[in-house]
């Protein structure tokens, strides 16, 4: 059985969350942010990419430090492997998106969190991006998300807590919607 | 001017990967992939993620090490800022993918690239998560991608890789189509 809010700490500030939402609703500008990142090629199909700046509550922000992601594909695509592959990273952008939301939903919900675990497989078939069946698509096929989480609550406060944590998650919105891309060479 | 393509090296083996679609022609069920990456939770809106193995050409694979991301909020959102945030990780997982393609798409062309760098921004009103406003998504309202290349090419042909590369990206597709989405609690 859940206790109440104050008993519990995931480690979520949800009051700060709701004082956000409260600013953020008398002064809509301030919500709309840019979110960055920069990608250098390096060698074949490794790059490195950075992440530190991004634009939000009206002015230029940036994390504590640089974040560095080098990618790459895998020795099976006679490649060398040096970073985890582009769709992995979707991956792990939709694991880790669904796994703030629950620590944050179980929190406003009074519901302390003893561990949370996600497995996140996404099928693809390679017939798309090696161009051998215009009929296959070069995304995943689908995506699966498996959830095994420790908490003070039953399994129904559990399912909804993850239930919420879908219906407010950017990434799985992102994955689930379809999104306007315009690249463009200078 | 291209030059042709056995004078040129971008470091992609374009042989490797045009005898794996014959192959995969051949051998269709071994084109069935599945990626896989595990979260997580650490503390609040941080998680710990994994990328080691997956699924295809009929077997279990691994990567050469085991590739490991913090992902959390920064701390505009009261969070610790461990990590990048999980919509970054999306913008990592589109440049990265991108730029692959543009190297391998550039060496099948018998184009000598010098350099490549992408700048990728996302525009995301977060009125949505933060529920203030339903009309509102989640996601990313837009996305831009803009490449800066030095290659032995001319503008055209520079501008006919990119899109080359668009049309086989695995997260291009990802981002601009719908994916099914499956979240589970065991």
């Amino acid at each position: 059985m859940a206790v109440s809010s104050a008993q519990v700490d995931n480690g979520v500030n949800v009051q700060a969350l709701l004082d956000a939402r409260n600013a953020l609703t008398d002064a809509p500008a301030a919500a709309q942010f840019k979110w960055r990142a920069t990608c250098t090629w390096k060698k074949g199909t490794h790059s490195h990419s950075t992440v530190q700046g991004f634009f939000g509550l009206g002015d230029e922000q940036k994390h504590k430090t640089t974040f560095s992601f080098d990618a790459d594909h895998p020795e099976v695509f006679a490649s060398e492997d040096h970073g985890a592959t582009p769709v992995e990273f979707v991956l792990v952008a939709l694991g880790s998106c669904l796994t703030a939301g629950v620590a944050a939903v179980a929190q406003h919900r009074g519901i302390q969190l003893r561990s949370v675990a996600a497995t996140i497989e996404g099928a693809m078939d390679l017939q798309g991006i090696l161009g051998i069946d215009s009929d296959v698509r070069n995304g995943f096929d689908d995506i699966k998300v498996t959830f095994k989480i420790d908490a003070d609550a039953s399994k129904q406060e559990i399912e909804a807590i993850v239930a919420q944590s879908q219906k407010r998650s950017a990434v799985f919105d992102c994955i689930t919607n379809p999104t306007n891309v315009t690249v463009a060479v200078v």
